[in-house]
């Protein structure tokens, strides 16, 4: 049994019915690596989404636990993988071998905590009413509501989480969590990890016996496969995370079908920061290397990555970026995920240090090598900032822009001009904030997740965690992507009234087998 | 003071920058009613937008608890508005006055249960993760996330429920609840009624010190001003009852919006009902005589109005058409919500009757006068269903199709036809619903609320309620607009972290002041 089979994985089934091919030159290594990934034709998108859409009419009858099987089965495959596929991830990603070890260990609890969520079951948002059948003037119906799965869901994988964001990460593993058959349309800078991960899925699947369909892995490009996909009449949601152009003209594809399905795309963000006048003063320093850290962190190829520092000029704003500049100076330059990634990085560094009123701080000291991407801040005057809307857009790469304003009433223009964020920072001391008040009150309107003191890469997998803003950050800020509420993307209440008592879902049945919590005429209860 | 004020309602002032007016006709008295309605000049939809945007910084802070009693001072002017708003408001629908006071009731029930979701505050769904210093290989954060409004909410008001879908209605009500202000286009049909609650809203605004510009009411087209507020960049929502149309147009300009925003538009169904054999062998008078009486309630002007019953062939389904034909005949003609919807009633249902294989059953035996809509049920094979696809559009309006299925297969197929619905509901004996198990799976994939041997007309407003189905029948079939849930399509998730503690909102404040349900590290708890 191959493991990477370049194959379309359809079902259980491998399948090449096209002879166009892909091929994944490595960032790292800067040759082709082994491996013809076989583009899916429109036949077998037809028979992955046909066979997702017949499988889920059994998957969507599973019980939470043997869900759960499935999620930790998968997790157990992928660990069973071994080295071969943290080799070809870090071969493919230009990603280290340790953080592709974290990542892994990531996505493997990611997918336990899907599994526990599911078999745990409360997720599914069960409310009963009961039936008052005198009720004066007309008796009240007994009502009771959970969430269902939807149907298949497409996942585009991401380039910068070869694991925790793609084949089997948090999308995946939350629509599987929720009784969704998925597909999944391969990365085409990591086609070897994605076969290697389908593969585990599929073992799992065969293993814990789930029907065949519920999971392909389609290869492809966007433009072709991604936007079949988006276009198939049988799909019912789609989960990508990205550029802002791509996210959007998937929403736009989904927007116009002649059946309208939710796109939960997590695109673009600078991740503003406020530096605080205090906190400059008591600790720019370590701010400084705390923000050197965070903007370079992964080659600064995160969603969350803090591409702009915003401050009042001041002498401690000075001293702040002279520290970041020397930080900067000595972190060398790093292979990024891909080579047009990585062009683009230093096109975009260099059409915004060229703009009127920018100018480059500081940057890595060491000349970047083919495909590595070279560290950098720049800086610019409030002023400057709010007359160039180029400035607001993201710098996918290692990164930072410090927003010198002249006044506290530019401050609150350069705020007032920021579009929807992932997250934004504030770095103050707590005796200041009264001060900043009305600013945080701007910034949390635009964003998911606002910190106090800290840094926004890193994500937390939790139940509160919040990974999703106002657009253009995703297209939908009422979801998140990261943490155990990304399993409410895939489902939707159901409502069954006066339904017999003995075919209810166990959910929704008055002795509550499945112990999860339930709210009763309004009263949660267990 | 006046109660009716044909001008718009701006914050707390009145306004009439235009001389165009709109008037309404009557359609029971036949004859134009008092009042001039001005038009809304784009001068002052901006300034109806721009007041909101800037009553949301402060309503966003206010506690459940003075949302709560905004809410009930809503409820308790409309009650002082009296006897006026009713007449006014049976005037301009054509309803009865029985529906309108009930209405109101209802209105005035839901304005007091929104009330009690804000005080009470669970509905923000905290969920808290506490931070754990000392975790390898990295520190945990402390992070906290509720639901948070989203700013500026523009109602579209509905012609079939001119008070429980209109100015006060479900729609405002829920968005009032979340903290975000509310703009309301006025319906042409019922721009009297609209001034009198706006009034009322307006007054309850006044007396519990909310913020100008929390609340605006607006006369205008569809096309023109109903277009320009869906347009509107400080829209952050909207909220729609009325025809797939319209709806859907919404749904476009908002999909196509630099800034895209959800639309909640709630469009047509046809609420399939289906009459299982035995039911019918058992039961066929009762069901024909309940169904008589659901598809003509309110003339059949409601959203889950049961426009389409499925049986197989048999002696029991002709029966069954018999006794509903004879109640049909007996149901008088009843006058229409406007001419519009009048004209258009008699025109679908020609336009049904006239295509191949459709037989007219039945009509009521008085002829229909000016306005009013003559009830009609018709029958067809579901092989010639299965061939018309204008059968499976609504005819809004006092008319059941019947399909007569040859086959089991037949049967299958016509279910696979419909699309989304709001409602399904399943006529049988209990014993024989496993035999119908895989229609009955078929149909819960297309509605929100699927029922048991009931009407579906009569929407019971409680936690549990889904009045919400896959598209067409809504735009978002993961919300409700109906019960306490339907408070959800207006907020969203944010999320705070490491955030100093005395400066979390209540609602995550480790001692838990309001003493709501929250989520800490998964567990629920109060």
């Amino acid at each position: 049994m191959k493991k990477m089979d370049g194959r379309n994985l359809i079902g259980y089934q491998y399948s090449a019915m096209a002879d166009d091919i892909l091929e994944v030159l490595s960032p790292v290594l800067k040759e082709t690596l082994e491996g013809q990934f076989h583009i899916a034709t429109v036949e077998e998108t037809d028979k992955a989404m046909q066979m997702a859409t017949e499988a889920f009419e059994i998957f969507k009858k599973t019980t939470g636990a043997q869900r759960a099987s499935f999620l930790n089965a998968i997790a157990d495959e992928i660990m069973n993988l071994g080295d071969i596929l943290i080799s070809r991830a870090v071969e493919e990603s230009g990603l280290p071998e340790g953080r592709i070890i974290g990542e892994r260990g990531r996505t493997v609890n990611q997918l336990r905590l899907f599994a526990k969520v599911a078999e745990e079951g409360s997720w599914v948002d069960a409310a009963i009413d009961l039936a008052q059948p005198n009720r004066e003037p007309i008796p009240k119906p007994d009502i009771r509501r959970m969430l269902v799965p939807i149907g298949p869901v497409v996942v585009f994988t991401a380039s910068n989480f070869p694991l925790a964001f793609s084949t089997a990460g948090g999308d995946t593993a939350s629509a599987f969590a929720a009784g969704n058959p998925v597909i999944v349309k391969a990365h085409e800078s990591h086609l070897g990890t994605n076969a290697y991960v389908a593969f585990a899925i599929q073992q799992a699947a065969l293993k814990t016996g789930m029907p065949n369909g519920i999971f392909s892995s389609l290869n492809g490009t966007g433009p072709g496969l991604g936007q079949r996909l988006a276009k198939h009449p049988l799909t019912k949601a789609i989960a990508f995370t990205g550029s802002f152009g791509a996210g959007k003209a998937l929403f736009d594809v989904a927007a116009q079908r002649e059946e309208p399905i939710p796109v939960f795309a997590e695109m673009g963000s600078i991740n503003p920061v406020l530096l605080c006048e205090d906190a400059l003063k008591n600790r720019g320093t370590t701010i400084a290397k705390q923000y050197a850290g965070s903007v370079t962190l992964g080659v600064g190829q995160f969603c969350t990555n803090p591409g702009l520092l915003i401050g009042t000029e001041s002498p401690e704003l000075d001293h702040f970026i002279n520290e970041l500049s020397n930080q900067i100076k000595d972190i060398a330059p790093s292979v990024m995920l891909n080579e047009g990634i990585c062009m683009n990085y230093e096109r975009n560094k260099n059409h915004i240090l060229n703009l009127a009123g920018v100018q480059l701080e500081s940057q890595s000291g060491n000349s970047p090598k083919e495909n590595e991407g070279r560290p950098a801040v720049a800086s610019v005057s409030g002023t400057a900032f709010l007359q160039e809307p180029a400035l607001c857009e993201e710098i996918f790469g290692p990164f930072a822009l410090v927003v010198k304003c002249e006044t506290e009433v530019v401050l609150s223009e350069v705020i007032d001009k920021l579009k929807g964020q992932l997250t934004a920072t504030i770095m103050a001391e707590e005796s200041e904030m009264e001060k900043y008040e009305s600013l945080i009150n701007k910034l949390q309107t635009r964003v998911g997740r606002i910190l106090f003191n800290g840094v926004p890469t890193g994500v937390e997998v939790c139940h509160s965690m919040q990974h999703g803003g106002p657009f253009p950050a995703t297209t939908d800020a009422r979801f998140t992507s990261v943490g155990t509420a990304a399993i409410n993307r895939f489902a939707r209440p159901l409502a069954f009234q006066n339904w017999p008592k003995g075919l209810l879902p166990d959910e929704l049945k008055d002795e509550n087998p499945l112990g999860i919590w339930r709210t009763i005429d309004g009263v949660f209860t267990k």
